[in-house]
């Protein structure tokens, strides 16, 4: 059986990656969306390693110890991560895994998995990016344009990226995505791996 | 204006090149075919430029020595090629080429347009393959080994490609490339060169 994918989804803050991917796992069910582990509590109907794989924070720190995480932060008080054990069970599986993630943490991702598939999704224009953040309306002047010079250094990240998806409209971005899923499982490299496997296996059987 | 992809779509004989060809040319009716030049007489109803590009010898001998084929063969007598003017005016305008040839011919392509996508399709077995030789039914068994001979050393040659694509049903195997298509347009690498080929265009302007 050929070993999954793992799709890690990215961009700059405001270009709809949360959107985006909850319509994608609306559209395709097999994919499977990675579980972070987190020290924050957690909230009413909130389960164990359906929504968060929940730690305490000595767990936690001995997760990082272990090297058992693509990538973690600290945000707000509290640690999120990427347990490697649950992407590497379910890519033997058979099955591919989506990791939807800010920009510093895919290339932190990337180090440690570099066979994984880096898709970067972008705006349609920076202009286009400053009307989404200003139309969450909750921000003042100098917050908005601090976003902006963030969101600008985040796509010039774009160069370790695999693929770039313009979020145009969100059904365009879906199918690109999907279209580069299947695409990579016909890369001929994973073909020919496939193969191999295939051979090694019925020789030792 | 991005530039279009040249899609070379080759495989061993046997394999269902043309009808997973003229599907997808009913399914996608923006890829545009490559025309390719021959010496034999237009048969009837057959139109220069659409059908083929019909030459004399000495054009033919003329375009070689101007290197003005990706690629080309003799058979039963007459010259066949693929000539390398439509391919690039089909691309500067923006609509992807699609290239349906032999193996050894789309090797030779590689060469001259490795920039091309290169994409092999595959029987879902060299069983099936030999089924779907000896289903044309006019052949003997010397003629049946002997393909099945030239089909093998063909499919040595994957490792030469980008995309393998298993041909185990034709509306799959149409969306596999399909997806392959959408995917390369993708690929970040195009998608810097566009934006950077739009940057010098506007710096011009």
């Amino acid at each position: 059986m050929n070993k999954g994918l793992l799709i890690v989804l990215s961009g700059p803050s405001g270009v709809g990656k949360g959107t985006v991917c909850s319509v994608l796992r609306h559209k395709q069910s097999d994919l499977v969306y990675s579980v972070s582990a987190t020290t924050r509590t957690p909230r009413q109907g909130e389960i164990d390693g359906i929504n968060y794989f929940f730690k305490t924070r000595e767990q936690f720190q001995d997760m990082i110890a272990r090297d058992a995480l693509l990538e973690h932060a600290e945000y707000v008080g509290n640690f999120y991560g990427t347990p490697r054990d649950f992407v590497d069970r379910t890519l033997a599986s058979g099955k591919d895994v989506i990791l939807e993630i800010e920009v510093q943490g895919a290339l932190k991702v990337k180090e440690k998995f570099p066979e994984g598939v880096f898709i970067f999704l972008l705006p349609p224009s920076l202009d286009e990016l400053k009307q989404r953040i200003v139309g969450r309306g909750t921000e003042n002047a100098e917050v908005i344009n601090h976003r902006m010079t963030v969101a600008e250094q985040e796509m010039s990240l774009i160069r370790y990226y695999d693929y770039a998806v313009v979020n145009d409209e969100i059904d365009a971005a879906c199918h690109r995505i999907q279209s580069i899923i299947t695409a990579e499982h016909c890369r001929k490299d994973r073909f020919l791996a496939g193969l191999e496997e295939m051979q090694t296996t019925s020789e030792k059987a």
